[in-house]
């Protein structure tokens, strides 16, 4: 955009427009945040802190002393069922992949896991040492790898939300994963045009958008293995996508290796955007493949065309009534600009 | 649902999912909330108060005492240009409409007016008179059939935003009308939906709602003219979607005679939203047809089976990333036990 006239732009693979709409009056640093915030409960009485592994359900994996004891303290990483899940586990293992078109409604089968981050109760990502947060992505890496071979499991959504207006009702870092039996419209809708894009250009959309905004005005920071983004059609102010440069579909297929790499951007991207925005709430969301049998040919073709990312979306603004009719963001901060600004820092 | 477990439900029309997820240690009434609150400008500096008419852009429309001259006092309903528009009006007047699948970018073209509901700064719709609401629901056909004359126009957008929660910057009533170049996907795919349902059903997909959901658990008011449901796949506590019983794809539609029964429904809904949710932030958008020619025969499909709704959204709760990351909504309260408890009030 040569001036800050407001410009329509579309995502080019889930064909969502945004409106950026700068506010003349503001500058991008003009969308900062006080220190996110969480109304939830206290060190004292907080459910995830060491002390208290018996106030949530029995751990499912951890990362602990050799010497202690599960739902004991002596835990760096823990997983555990979530307490008010909004799926619930199958009481029949015998569940079976159901049928999306045979009707409106189904049980709300599925897995709800917490990973609690840390030890400590308010030490977030991009304060922890980066061995420990590599130990997290492991973390979720095994705990993905489990449940795709669940046979009820079509989705897999890892989700962190910080500060209270991202929605996170416990301060004490953690992320949830939420295994569902069907996959949302919404992805079926973007794996739909990048297996179309895939087969006409014979590429992966994600290598290619890599290769062509490394150079460009909205790269964030990129390392050897991972490259941050600002979107060119991003719906939020100072919206940021992490992606790995060697192609996977699902953030399982990441290697030992990976996992220090990918700590190090997350670290890098988290910091750049506390600079800019002051520590804000906000989302941090993966997208993947769903999960299918890579044995089919509509299988390999997802394996081949859809490229996973993180996608962190800070809480500067409030959705209002005109996203919820049309589905289309208003967007005030200038992408190239939020880019440049975090570039920076 | 019979019981209390989780239940994935589909809207047929959008096709999107939503997790009807009751929290059991919750009663559906403890989803209130405080007064809705907006951090703005007070009564003494409010640019939409009587007396401070200059501070707006020029009126385009009013309805004022007749003695009274424009952008003075003596008026009871105003519509303003946006002071600080997300698209602007077309510098050429000759701007026609763009094809839109040239392209991932393209100038904010469009329009984005004010309806100031009111002189009063704290008398909301549910407060002014039913003849006031009925006037100012006036006012929006009569905007609404003069913008779908601009040729550059594809889709109307017409909301209101209550509460510093739902995004409203300024407290004094007021309702934003924005005018869009291109047709928003999630509204495109809609009417898709539509008219392919009236072409297999013979029916269009909104009488037929009406039909059968007017003597089910989901309805909440009924009255000659309009009648107001909790959607099947509600996406928020308390969500009221309010239709037309007499078909039309577009607001502008309505008689002079509908007027007055809307204005009666809508205080209706807000009065019960009230009663039960304890007078929360909220969105109410309209959704309506594309603005298109009726000549052609996929304008008269349009016509003859999309059917234009209000949808009130109440804000209750925080949309977190897991309804970013898969764009489908995690709803706390069963919209049946929703809908009965607006039925009793």
């Amino acid at each position: 955009m040569s001036s800050d006239q407001p410009e329509l732009r579309r995502d080019s693979l889930s064909g969502r427009w945004v409106l950026i709409a700068p506010d003349r009056a503001k500058r991008p640093s003009d969308y900062r945040s006080a220190r996110a915030a969480v109304s939830g409960r206290s060190r004292e009485s907080c459910p995830f802190c060491p002390g208290r592994e018996r106030e949530t359900p029995p751990e499912i994996a951890a990362v602990r002393d050799i010497a202690s004891a599960p739902d004991s303290t002596g835990w760096r990483i823990r997983v555990v069922p979530n307490k008010f899940p909004a799926l619930i586990r199958p009481a029949e293992p015998s569940f079976s992949s159901p049928d999306e078109a045979d009707g409106r409604a189904r049980p709300g089968f599925g897995i709800h896991e917490v990973v609690i981050d840390g030890p400590d109760h308010d030490r977030d990502w991009d304060e922890l040492p980066e061995g420990h947060l590599r130990d997290v992505l492991g973390v979720f890496r095994d705990r993905l790898r489990a449940i795709e071979r669940e046979p009820s499991v079509r989705y897999i959504q890892v989700f962190k939300n910080k500060g209270g207006k991202a929605g996170a009702s416990l301060r004490h870092p953690h992320t949830q994963i939420l295994a569902m039996p069907v996959v949302p419209g919404q992805v079926r809708d973007e794996v739909e045009a990048q297996v179309r894009y895939g087969h006409s250009s014979g590429s992966c959309p994600g290598c290619r958008l890599i290769d062509e905004e490394e150079t460009g005005p909205r790269l964030v920071c990129a390392g050897r293995e991972f490259v941050a983004l600002a979107p060119f059609a991003s719906r939020f102010p100072y919206e940021i996508h992490v992606r790995p440069r060697r192609h996977a579909a699902l953030f399982s297929a990441l290697s030992d290796d990976d996992l220090a790499p990918l700590a190090a951007t997350m670290k890098d991207v988290l910091r750049r955007l506390r600079a800019v925005a002051g520590d804000p709430a906000y989302h941090l969301v993966l997208r993947q493949a769903p999960v299918s049998s890579v044995s089919s040919e509509a299988g390999r073709s997802v394996s081949d065309f859809v490229h996973w990312r993180f996608e962190l979306l800070p809480v500067l603004g409030v959705i209002a009534g005109f996203e919820w009719g049309t589905g289309c963001f208003i967007n005030p901060v200038i992408p190239e600009k939020a880019a440049a600004a975090l570039r920076l820092i």
